[in-house]
């Protein structure tokens, strides 16, 4: 917090995965020159190589600050994303993902964490929260709606010191209504590295990709759009 | 969660902190003949007094569960109740409380424990959270507002499967309109026994309420409206 004195920018909270959406999320705080916090979670995840890659990604935008919370939301149970014994579904293309809310639904995942943001962003006087949700390309998760984070961005401003005094809180979601394929052109714009990020939710040891989950059929749809290869494999 | 077989009474969640409100709030509870799950946090307050107590009352009030979950919001700091570092004001009579929101609130703290709790109840199934929360007397955070309650449902509503598949959330808060008095007087028509609770920010050794704290002169208020002595001492 030592560059808090010199520092001209407003500062942003920005959640950060280390998946191919969060890190497009802060290329774009980054451009819209805000000062980066990121924020990042260790809650009962499959595997942590994503944390690894959220370290090298905040580091590499020049985060102000980057905390890592512990919050294990495996003790709740419910989900094939913090629970081992429960299979994460694979398919061969993205047209074979179903309409229906999948097994890798974390509940209220998105309202813990943005909860958390909340609390961080006050401490710091920041009334400005990035979350790189998106709700066409995406599972299906009802916490990445428009209209979710429109309900909770009111409830904010009620809960807190800052939006009670006036100074308005802002959920940033600028990926919302983008395709991956647009994701993806607009990060390659802002020059982020997607050799950097990991998106799959059962990787292999090293982190390797699976390749058949919802979050790396979406992925490669994305690169697909833009007739390139994923330079993460 | 073995008595979930035979249970017939839709499940509650019942944030419980140990102090006055969140006793006599899992009182209301179980007379409107819900299964309680108690839940509980160790955030990094200033005292885990009260964490014992809530363990006294879960068992007291036959709760089907209690968790105690963990989540360090001293990290983020920025309260009298995180930080030991910040003194908790003192004052000898309720009238000498500010109009301001004062030191002791802690950033977002209703939001990220109802967003736990939210988190817990889909897991089990339920649509009913209770929350101890009061606008009259009290310490005038934020979030105990109905505002501020009223739009956390909404949010909830979108944020969940059991929200988005038609089974409405409430989040339920029975207290919110009552004063301190009227408090005690429904908890002891409930049977809550107050010796058991402990309302104090800043307790001495063994739990000994301060006596001066907000929570100690509202607390000592009820008593005085209903005529009687603090059992607590």
């Amino acid at each position: 917090m030592e560059k808090a004195v010199t520092e001209k920018r407003p500062p942003a909270v920005v959640l950060l995965s280390g998946g191919l959406d969060s890190a497009t999320c802060m290329a774009i705080a980054r451009e819209q020159d805000f000062a980066i916090h990121a924020l990042s979670f260790r809650y009962g995840q499959r595997h942590e190589y994503e944390l690894d890659r959220a370290v090298a990604l905040a580091k590499h935008f020049d985060a102000v600050s980057h905390r890592i919370v512990e919050i294990n939301l495996s003790q709740f149970g419910g989900s094939a994303l913090t629970d081992q014994s429960i299979v994460v579904p694979k398919a061969d293309s993205v047209e074979q993902i179903g309409n229906e809310i999948p097994v890798t639904y974390v509940p209220a995942r998105n309202t813990v964490f943005l909860s958390l943001a909340l609390a961080f962003a006050e401490t710091i006087g920041s009334v400005d929260l990035f979350i790189g949700v998106n709700s066409l390309d995406y599972s299906g998760y009802p916490d990445c709606r428009p209209e979710y984070i429109a309900a909770f961005q009111t409830m904010a401003n009620l809960a807190t010191q800052s939006g009670t005094s006036g100074r308005k809180l802002t959920i940033h979601t600028p990926l919302i209504n983008l395709t991956k394929g647009e994701i993806i052109q607009t990060g390659l714009r802002l020059g982020v590295d997607y050799s950097m990020t990991l998106s799959c939710y059962d990787p292999g040891p090293g982190g390797k990709p699976c390749g058949h989950c919802d979050a790396c059929l979406l992925r490669q749809k994305g690169f697909n759009e833009n007739h390139l290869q994923d330079p993460a494999g």
